[in-house]
């Protein structure tokens, strides 16, 4: 059995351990072990014995599976993930695979189809030993759909938030130029209606396909949704018009491709608003979460106090404090 | 050579054109002609002599491929789909699968996993004979956000969607149980609150990671959300609650891992709620196109006449006449 401690190889850099690398999985080619080197009979027998420990995380829409488990008596995550289908690989896989016939009716007919393996292959990736930081890192956290009224909002959600001393200091740095200035594609000083709009961290620039840029407000009164009103309506509507323009303007992208919309709940509470490409399945924009700014606008010119009173659907994490606070008052 | 159109089959109904089941590309179920029928030689080879003209659209995010092309002198449009990977198969496909080294660095290394045919299927569906409206379809399409006030919806949407005739003669088959009535999970037989509940074609029920349902109003004078006042809301709240209810008793999945909610514009023009699990990243749960039922039920309590009068923002696709009408209209 292939003992995954024996290995010699140098490693180039360093670093392995840092987040981004363990959140992309991705690893540098190794030295002096290179693929083709008889590793064969090692790799052949690599996984034969692995042991199950639990499911971290997978996703029937991406068609991964991460798993703990055991190689030997040494602790490993094992990443699975589907290959994507290639148009090259088309004539041989329709050439030797075995059709399966599931259901048919008039011109439409369903099989599973069966390729010789090296024509589907799947992406593995084994990280052995594996730490507890690594299992923690790639575990799934259980999601659930909670509804807050306005009651619970103030009775539950603020004093936790209260409590927690979210600190938006970062965000300050920003609106004071002490840091990312550089970063800033636009500013509206005003101290009521202005903001500084800005790339996100997400968005690397070098393509438009998944442009995404953040409205922060100046103004430090507003938390988050549920504490505006008509009162905040200009400010909302000169997020709007300022960085759909500027947008355009910069990037040449218009209205009509852009996604803008606030979280709820948000990831920090100082008031920010998401500038996404359409074209771009942006983390966040599902409708659990987002609330499309020219919607808000509307809901407040109707209703002044609607974010106030009432009931707002968001997620929380299996961990999240504020979940217990909920359970705690039985509203979960 | 399997010729496309020899098969003999007893179709159910008809409307197989309907925009609603193009777009999702789902089947009914043969009569006549089961799976498991002596067609194993016919499917074997149904695609060996498969033309590719053109790749439609792919995704190697979801490990899709859309190819429109011929099977014998027949145009065809066959779909492949990388399967999820599931927990029970896992032992197996370490056992009995060919693992080929990539890279090894310290404690990360990386692989291609060839696990047997039978373990990696790849989902696979035939549209042959295909018409042009077919590769159209697939064809992914640039797309706009666009915002309908009440008024544009009954001067520009509502006439474009009466000219178009899209047919539900299907959606009807279902509800009078000429079709697909093995599927139904639940039916409230109630004409004016009433619906009827099952799976999508696009959930194969295999796990519940990807969990998908739909239901079906009974009623036939609802075509969309811009249909819906305070009227409704008994209906809604009957679809709400009884959903919930039967997919806790049936699939264990408590609404609070369920995410609920209306499209618009919706795929066809009879009402229908989807149901899927929190974990699934469904397609069209996006903000732009997906309404919380608990909204919309919150929404009409306020103001029996909201979706009546409100501006709604939705996608449209480059091709879609709609934009043209838009357009035409100089609301774009």
């Amino acid at each position: 059995m292939a003992d995954c401690r024996k290995r010699k190889i140098e490693v180039v850099g360093g670093g392995d351990e840092s987040k981004g690398r363990e959140e992309t999985h991705t690893f540098r080619k190794v030295i002096g072990n290179e693929p083709g080197d008889d590793n064969g009979s090692a790799s052949e027998s690599l996984l034969s014995g692995f042991k199950t420990i639990a499911v971290l995380r997978d996703s029937a829409r991406e068609k991964n599976i991460f798993i703990h488990g055991k190689i030997d008596d040494q602790e490993a995550v094992v990443i699975l993930e589907k290959t994507p289908i290639r148009e090259e690989s088309l004539p041989e896989i329709f050439k030797d695979s075995r059709l399966k016939l599931e259901m048919k009716n008039d011109i439409y007919s369903t099989y599973q189809l069966q390729p010789p393996p090296h024509l589907n292959e799947i992406k593995t990736t084994v990280v052995c030993p594996a730490t507890e930081k690594h299992v923690k890192k790639y575990l799934r956290q259980e999601t659930f759909l909670l509804e807050e009224s306005g009651e619970d909002y103030l009775s539950i959600t603020l004093p936790f938030i209260q409590s927690q001393s979210f600190s938006v200091q970062w965000v300050y740095n920003i609106l004071e130029k002490k840091a990312e200035a550089d970063r800033i594609v636009h500013e509206d000083p005003d101290p009521k209606v202005g903001f500084v709009l800005l790339p996100d961290f997400k968005w690397d620039q070098k393509q438009l396909d998944d442009l995404y840029l953040i409205a922060i407000v100046h103004r430090r009164d507003i938390k988050s949704l549920r504490d505006l009103t008509s009162e905040h309506i200009p400010l909302l509507s000169n997020i709007r018009k300022g960085g759909q323009e500027v947008i355009q303007k910069r990037y040449s992208v218009p209205a009509t491709k852009l996604r803008v919309y606030l979280h709820y709940q948000p990831s920090y509470y100082h008031l920010h608003v998401h500038f996404t490409s359409l074209s771009y399945d942006a983390p966040g924009c599902g409708v659990e979460r987002a609330h499309l700014l020219s919607d808000v606008i509307q809901n407040l010119e109707a209703d002044p106090k609607y974010y106030r009173s009432r009931c707002l659907s968001f997620l929380v994490r299996a961990d999240d404090g504020l979940l217990r606070k909920f359970k705690d008052a039985g509203r979960v």
